[in-house]
């Protein structure tokens, strides 16, 4: 299996076009589908609304080639996510995405999901599985539900809520199923 | 707490210096103390070779601000993530990466660990938990050690390995524990 760097892109875009990591505001331009926070008219949850069973639906996102191949250039470098030739030649058939990709698509769906929690998304762990991988041009969205909402003993003014969140493709196959704590703030 | 995204910083680096999503082999430069590929003289490990209670140690790795504010203007866009002042603001103190941060710099180190697969590192999923935040500038390692090691019934070519992957910073203290499963294939 080959296992040296792709040779660059020769469409790659120009300087100009490039991203500048620093310019964080236009990470995300204004076309992006995800919007960047939350639409003010969206209420903040407290333990209180975590009710067993309450279930949330996230905004979609398309995964492209070219996120796959950078994602895996920082953080996940293996010939499957960063070759088209050599990812039709492994087991997965296509270029695949990492999981750890899916993951961080998956919070980047959560953070401005509808389970708007007040001081923000704070996870503790959980357990994650990838049943099939994500490929390109796959458009992702997140499904979650609240499994359990716990107060904590030891500061009552909080709890700690397990959701099970699926991420689905747009065949509403699974890609990744992740059972996540977050810690949550009371109301009273 | 601020929710709009930090404003850009003027200290950013000029296009010329800014890294070119396309252009993979740059976003690594020589400098850079993780190896792209594995050392060849590193050998491929197999089923039989994930005796439990073996240890791998990877290189490391330093997480710098510049990282965490660019992971989370992608990935997981929320104050304490991407400005110093908010951050301080929170219950982490400074600024802090993402846990979705933590885990993907993990892989980036397991990529070419001692641990070197045949056919590449392919998890299946598993349990993970941050029971402390990564800062800025913090230097990330991962110590590596099979907890179990089954031969697949239905594929006797293969097997699945558990591992636990436990990332420490430069206090030795845990940032991140991780219990993965991973498909290694047998000898016999």
């Amino acid at each position: 299996m080959n296992r040296e760097p792709p040779a660059p892109n020769p469409d790659a875009q120009s300087h100009e076009d490039a991203l500048l990591d620093e310019e964080l505001e236009e990470t995300f331009p204004a076309s992006d589908p995800i919007p960047w926070v939350h639409d003010p008219r969206t209420p903040e949850l407290y333990l209180e609304d975590f009710t067993v069973g309450r279930r949330f639906t996230s905004a979609t996102f398309e995964v492209t080639a070219r996120d796959i191949k950078e994602f895996a250039a920082r953080f996940d470098p293996q010939p499957f996510h960063l070759d088209d030739a050599a990812a039709r030649r492994s087991m997965f058939g296509a270029l695949a995405a990492s999981g750890w990709h899916t993951a961080s698509v998956t919070m980047r769906l959560l953070v401005t999901s509808p389970m708007r929690v007040p001081g923000g998304l704070i996870g503790l762990g959980g357990e994650i599985s990838w049943p099939r991988p994500t490929y390109a041009g796959d458009v992702l969205h997140v499904e979650s539900e609240v499994v359990e909402a716990k107060r904590t003993r030891s500061k009552p003014d909080r709890g700690i809520v397990t959701m099970r969140h699926q991420t689905k493709n747009q065949r509403a196959e699974v890609v990744q199923s992740a059972l996540i704590k977050i810690i949550v703030p009371s109301r009273g």
